[in-house]
């Protein structure tokens, strides 16, 4: 199935206890793309760049089969850029700055070829961006969508809309808990997806994700890692694996979006063992598929008869 | 198989942000013997209580087919006993006090017909006790073992000792990270399991748990509940349902193990629903191993062939 990924393609610093990285390409569907790609050809992207937007971070995108005709650039604006620190044990994070720039007036516009995209992944943006590129699509058939606390805080009106025509929210468990204003988690998705997804993917960062569908509960835990350089991009790089997986199936039921929350996880994990997306530019197929398969042999439960106390 | 628990029986107060109780009956081993005795009877014990010990919960005990000859009754002293505050997210723990009272001169003793249990648990206690339990022992088939931060600061000689003679220890995350002295899981596993137990289980509270076995890993969830009411007692319950489970099987390998995993899993979601041990006193065989099967559900991943990108 044809693939659209909308978001941020940014510009990042990055600071760890370990180094400091200026420059990075960053934002959301840059992360989404460089997952999706392994699993559809080509992804296309919606976004916006400005006018410093550097020549090579085009060609990277570019060389791993991404479709830019959707990427804007704004010859009079300067590309949209964050920065942000980690602490000691990397599940804290400070924002340093978060400059817009040329992001503060985009107006998406899906090229179109890409308005009868099958699946359209809404990464984290302004709610009514998110809507703006859903006025101009086909009947996709299904829509996922990321969010986060400052949308959640400042537009709670438009991200309400925006969630109507969503098929698969992938939030954090604090954005979860947020948007539902309950601690619980499993009351918490309760509330989340009576506000329109019907399934929804709470992400738990080192602790795993969950998957929330019709009335059943789906968990994979994070891939245990030895060395965790930087977190950034880890859930865009989850929805991009998990987007990905669904737009490779050819059937979207309950099995197809239990496995796209493993090649998902794959992908995150591999995404933090390095900063930035470089992890994301050097593996293979073949070593997304050995983690996912990793998954398996980490959580299969044997029969339980022998011990059985009933 | 057989199996004796040794730790403390005491009374405990316990404050919520919903309720306060006193005087509940508690201590490592009470958990333990609670939740392994739906998989073999009878659990033995080897305790100490003070003069105070409230009749009734001596009833309680007996009635569950728990075999409390070793279950030693001091009539100079007074219970153990500790006071515990939750605060609102229930995962921070405040204690009140903790009284060692006849537990500050307990000698254990085994009693003969125990001194050839074939599992043997030993609950949180001094290290120099569980020693002096170990040494009565009669080559027992599998030691399990757990600790708390006290004695990895304030006797780590005493507890290396132990360890050495330890087939599978069951600490939580942060008893991991700071027995290693190491941040990350995985290599504080690692240095962990050097200094004696070649298998390993780490509890990570409402994130499940992880075990350690020749070089994999297995993670289990922990069961997602809508209400938690009190997370005292939990790990305990968790050490209970994994060693009844492996003395009920006839062979203990990493299918036996991995099972114990999710029994344990059980029994711990269980305890944490009421106050104290109630729950643990009101569920049945039946209920444990319909929640054992639902970890099943929750966790199996489909085969990837479907989505396979290589």
């Amino acid at each position: 199935m044809s693939l659209l990924a909308v978001g941020t393609v940014g510009l990042d610093l990055i600071e760890t206890p370990f180094t400091r990285s200026e420059n990075v390409l960053g934002g959301s569907v840059t992360y989404i793309a460089l997952a999706a790609r392994f699993f559809v050809n080509p992804v296309a992207v919606v976004a916006i760049v400005g006018r410093d937007f550097p020549p090579e971070y085009w060609t990277i995108l570019q060389d791993r089969d991404i479709d830019l005709e959707g990427l804007q650039v704004d010859p009079d604006g300067t590309t949209f850029a964050w920065g942000g620190r980690y602490q000691h044990d990397l599940n804290q994070r400070e924002t340093l700055y978060t400059d817009l720039n040329t992001l503060a007036t985009f107006d998406p516009v899906v090229p179109a070829a890409c308005s009868s995209s099958e699946i359209v992944c809404l990464g984290n943006l302004a709610p009514e961006t998110q809507l703006g590129v859903l006025g101009q699509m086909n009947s996709p058939r299904m829509v996922l969508c990321d969010t986060m606390n400052y949308w959640i805080s400042n537009t709670p009106q438009q991200l309400r809309s925006v969630l109507k025509h969503v098929d698969c929210l992938i939030i954090n468990d604090a954005e979860a808990r947020q948007l539902a204003g309950e601690p619980n988690l499993l009351l918490a998705a309760r509330k989340v997806r009576a506000m329109g997804p019907p399934t929804l993917v709470i992400k738990k960062g080192e602790h795993g994700a969950m998957l929330f569908l019709d009335d059943t509960v789906f968990i994979v835990p994070a891939y245990p890692l030895e060395d965790i350089q930087d977190p950034t991009g880890a859930g865009d790089a989850f929805m991009g694996g998990f987007a990905g997986s669904l737009a490779r199936e050819r059937t979207i039921d309950a099995d197809a979006l239990k496995r796209a929350m493993v090649y998902g996880s794959s992908l995150a994990s591999y995404c933090v063992e390095v900063i930035g997306p470089a992890r994301l530019l050097q593996i293979t197929a073949a070593d997304i598929q050995r983690r996912a398969e990793a998954f398996c042999s980490m959580t299969i439960i044997p029969a339980l008869e022998s011990a059985a106390i009933t």
